[in-house]
């Protein structure tokens, strides 16, 4: 079994009203391709510069991500991302961006990428992600965009999102995306443009899904203590994809909608641990149990039951 | 079996992007009672003027709401109310408030309103609700407030909310209420004021209950069509006191987590009405049926089950 994911490697410097640190791994595909490494084997194809070194590739691999598609631009630096969050942490407040090896990112998959069931599509200039969608042969594409693109490259990411099975992106984005401002509206107008799946990401307050039964919706894992919310949608998203292909390794449909559902809560839970502290320190620690245990937790959050009609 | 709303009765203009209506019949106790009326007796304790008619009266009276307990103002006006809303509908911008006879509402309770097992303290003067819970026997009473009074009454309310078994807020205000940006933590904070029942109101989000056996959280029921939000907030406090109060009445307890985690529920289901139409239209029409039917609904797209560990 096997899950590509396809975009960024960065360095972040990031204060929160909680600490502040600088220069932490990070990067759409590491904050993914750790919560996924739980569930799968997952290669990551994204670019890296000289100052990328063994500790970096080390955090990965200790997790058992392969590691063999990073590419390794000579002469170049690391994408890097200043960033702060006040106590809304629903925000980030880019200070500085310096895409360094990433302005010129051109993916290459690898025969091994190529041949990958899954793929996961970061947010990355959308012609690329329809190029590496068409030299994939995955059978479950998922793809996650961000505002800029849906402002400046609008027809390219419509045409990527028609390519791909799953779109994953914030509540705001699907409104802004569709020009509908009702989600539910906005999500069906969604699947028209192709995908089944649609995952609308909504913050601290949980996720829905869209899909061929309907709605499925889950809410945010209340912490107590949120450190950086950094990576939360791409641990969301590593542990909703992971997951899946765990299943579709073990001869189940990744379009089941029950399997779907478990995917989500997967993908909460991921997002919740990943928030405890600062860049990939909690996700380099966390253990199994630890995900097994918060899984049944979410679920006795969320559950109720229904009594004989009270109605009068 | 009874339940008692003290606050106000009014009449709304109201705008929003689907359609503009005036001087309809709205106020927090209208709301709360007809949501409650289908599961209890609800007794409502307002102020009204001479503008405030039988057909006003008559949509309280055919859901069985008991109106003995209106004061009507001789020479006064009903509180006016004129808003409107973009199209991120979780914020009403008011236009115009014209308090009229709710500017000195003094509320009285007539012995029956006392001997009310549940009393709910609509947004009210801070004061005038500590007054009516000290002359009321309920064995459960909750309270509602907004930013208003946390800001110009701050000493008051959280007296008032000391002496009440149950607040229910939005989040935004828990936050504000206990100067903690975290809502967990907030919860928390407000359940070391006294009550017991932390009810975080979260707009189209969903609810979230902090009570002795920990966090229950529920999504919003995401619709396709919201036409006014106006009253969601009473229609949801409504349904959650109507439903504690029709279990009360059948020998459970009020403060039982599994009672309180199906009160949130109907709560919600009653909310998700409320806005299909503007004002009180679709809880005058509303049946049991379709509130049985959408509250198995809500039940089924927040469900997910768990498989055997796949983790690796």
């Amino acid at each position: 079994m096997a899950l590509t994911v396809v975009g960024s490697i960065a360095f972040d410097s990031v204060r929160t009203p909680f600490g502040e640190r600088d220069r932490m791994l990070g990067g759409s595909t590491v904050h993914f391709s750790l919560a996924a490494s739980f569930f799968t084997e997952v290669r990551v194809v994204g670019p890296v510069g000289d100052d990328f070194g063994d500790d970096d590739l080390a955090v990965l691999r200790d997790r058992g991500v392969i590691t063999d598609d990073i590419e390794r631009i000579s002469g170049g630096e690391t994408f890097f991302w200043r960033a702060h969050y006040e106590y809304d942490m629903n925000v980030a407040h880019t200070d500085d961006t310096q895409l360094n090896v990433f302005a010129d990112f051109d993916p290459k998959l690898s025969d091994a990428a190529k041949r990958s069931e899954l793929l996961f599509l970061g947010n990355i200039d959308p012609e690329l992600q329809r190029r590496v969608r068409a030299s994939s042969e995955a059978e479950f594409a998922a793809l996650d965009s961000m505002n800029f693109w849906l402002e400046s490259e609008r027809d390219s990411l419509v045409a990527a999102i028609g390519e791909v099975d799953c779109l994953m992106l914030n509540d705001a984005e699907i409104r802004e995306l569709t020009g509908e401002p009702n989600l539910a509206r906005a999500a069906r107008a969604a699947m028209g443009i192709g995908p089944g799946v649609i995952v609308a990401k909504r913050g601290e307050y949980g996720a829905a899904l869209f899909s061929s039964e309907g709605l499925f919706a889950i809410p945010g894992y209340l912490l107590e203590d949120v450190q950086d919310p950094t990576g939360a949608g791409d641990c969301f998203a590593g542990g909703f994809l992971g997951y899946l292909d765990s299943r579709r390794a073990a001869g189940d449909s990744v379009r089941d909608p029950a399997v779907l559902r478990q995917a989500m809560a997967y993908g909460s839970v991921l997002a919740s641990f990943n928030v405890e502290d600062f860049g990939t320190d909690r996700i380099q620690r966390l253990t199994k149990d630890e995900i097994e245990a918060r899984l049944r937790d979410l679920q006795q959050i969320t559950r109720f039951e229904i009594e004989t009609s009270p109605t009068n």
